[in-house]
C-alpha cells in the first residue's frame, strides 16, 4: 500500500477548522491494521486480509463525496484512539438532497471521558452541515442516547424508530458486488 | 435524455425472480418527471430541473453497487405507481461488510391497498439478501411499524432508536460537493 492516499480531501477539514486532531483515513498498512483494531472495540471486525481492506478503501474513496471515514490520532503515542464515518447518500427528494449519516463512532477504552467522542461526532456533524445536507441522523441504543442528546441530536416525536432485518451468513447466494 | 438508461442492472430482478412487475429507475424523462410526481406523494421534491436530475442520476448509477432506486410500472396506464432505493453501504466492519438501507418507500395513492407497498417491500429485501448485507435496516414513523413488521422487520430491544439533526438551509456555506 502507497503510504499517503486519504479517503478523502483532508482540507475539508482544515479549510472550516473543523479538526485540529482529526484525520482522514489514509491507505497506509499500519494505520489501517491499528484503526481496525479500534473498530473492535465497536463490534465483530473478523480477519480482513490486506487487499480486502484496500479494496473496500479503493471503493471508498472512488464514491466521491459519499465515505467521511475520520480518525483521531494520538500523535505522540502514535495511536488510532478514536473514529467514526460520515456517509453521504444522494436523495431525489428535497430538490436532490444529500442526507448525512453518522456510523460506527468508537474511542479507545483507555482514551475514553476525556471528550474525544464528542469531539469527533462534532466534527463530523458539522462536515454534514458544510457539505450541504438537510439533515444528519444516526441510530444507537438506549443507553447512548444521553451522549448523542448532549450533542444536540434528538428523536423527532412519532418518527425515531429504527427497524431491521438481520439476514443469516449463509442466506447470501453470491458474493458480494 | 438517452431513453434507456438503467441506474442498476435490471438482471438482477429477474435472475433472481425477485421481481415480476419491478424495473430499475431509468434515465428517461417521462419516466423521471412521473418518479418525481409519485415521490411528491412521500414528500417535498421541489423543482427539480432536467440537468440536476441527470446528474443525480449520473453520479448514483456510477457508484456501482450503491443506490438501487427501482419503481413499479402500470404497464397498461404507462404510469409509476410505486418505487423505493435499497441503498448499500460499504463498511470496515464486519469483515468489510455491506449494510443495506431501505428508502423512499411509497405507493401512488389510487394505488394504495393492492400489496404494491408490500411488494417492492420485498423485493428490495431480497435483493439486499441476495447482494451480501449482514443486515437491512430502516426507519419509520411510529403509524409505520405494523406495515414493516408485517415483512419480517423488528425493533431490536434496546437498539432502535433513529436520532437527528436537522440543519437550516441557510447554514450551508458551501455548494454541495
Ligand atoms: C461512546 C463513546 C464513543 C464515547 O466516547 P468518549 O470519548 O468516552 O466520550 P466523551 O469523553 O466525549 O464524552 C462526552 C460526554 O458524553 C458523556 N457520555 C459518554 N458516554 C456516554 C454514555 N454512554 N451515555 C451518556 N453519556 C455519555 C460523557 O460523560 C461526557 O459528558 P461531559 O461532557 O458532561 O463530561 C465511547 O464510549 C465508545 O467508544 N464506546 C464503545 C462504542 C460505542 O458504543 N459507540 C457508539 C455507537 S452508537
Ligand atoms: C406505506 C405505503 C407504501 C403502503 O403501500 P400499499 O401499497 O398501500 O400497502 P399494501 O397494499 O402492500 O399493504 C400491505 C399490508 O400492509 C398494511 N398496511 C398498509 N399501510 C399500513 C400502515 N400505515 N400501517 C399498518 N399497516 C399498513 C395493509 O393493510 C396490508 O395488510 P394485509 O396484507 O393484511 O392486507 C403507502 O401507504 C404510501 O405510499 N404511503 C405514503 C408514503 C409513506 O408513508 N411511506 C413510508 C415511509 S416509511
Amino acid at each position: 500500500m502507497s503510504a499517503e492516499i486519504p479517503i478523502y480531501d483532508p482540507e475539508l477539514l482544515t479549510k472550516y477548522n473543523l479538526g485540529e486532531r482529526h484525520e482522514t483515513l489514509k491507505e497506509d498498512e499500519s494505520l489501517c491494521v491499528r484503526f481496525l483494531e479500534l473498530l473492535g472495540e465497536l463490534t465483530e471486525v473478523g480477519n480482513i486480509s490486506e487487499k480486502q481492506f484496500q479494496e473496500q478503501f479503493e471503493f471508498m474513496k472512488n464514491s466521491h463525496g459519499t465515505y467521511y471515514c475520520t480518525v483521531i490520532i494520538d500523535t505522540i503515542k502514535d495511536r488510532v484512539v478514536g473514529a467514526s464515518t460520515l456517509l453521504m447518500e444522494r436523495k431525489f427528494i428535497r430538490g436532490c438532497a444529500l442526507r448525512a449519516r453518522l456510523e460506527d463512532v468508537v474511542v479507545s477504552p483507555n482514551y475514553r471521558g476525556k471528550q474525544l467522542g464528542k469531539c469527533i461526532v462534532e466534527i463530523l456533524t458539522n462536515l454534514g452541515r458544510t457539505l450541504g445536507a438537510y439533515k444528519m441522523t444516526l441510530d444507537c441504543k438506549d443507553s447512548m442516547i444521553p451522549f448523542y442528546e448532549s450533542l444536540g441530536y434528538a428523536k423527532e416525536p412519532g418518527n425515531s424508530n429504527t427497524l431491521s432485518i438481520r439476514y443469516a451468513a449463509s442466506s447470501n447466494p453470491e458474493p458480494k458486488l
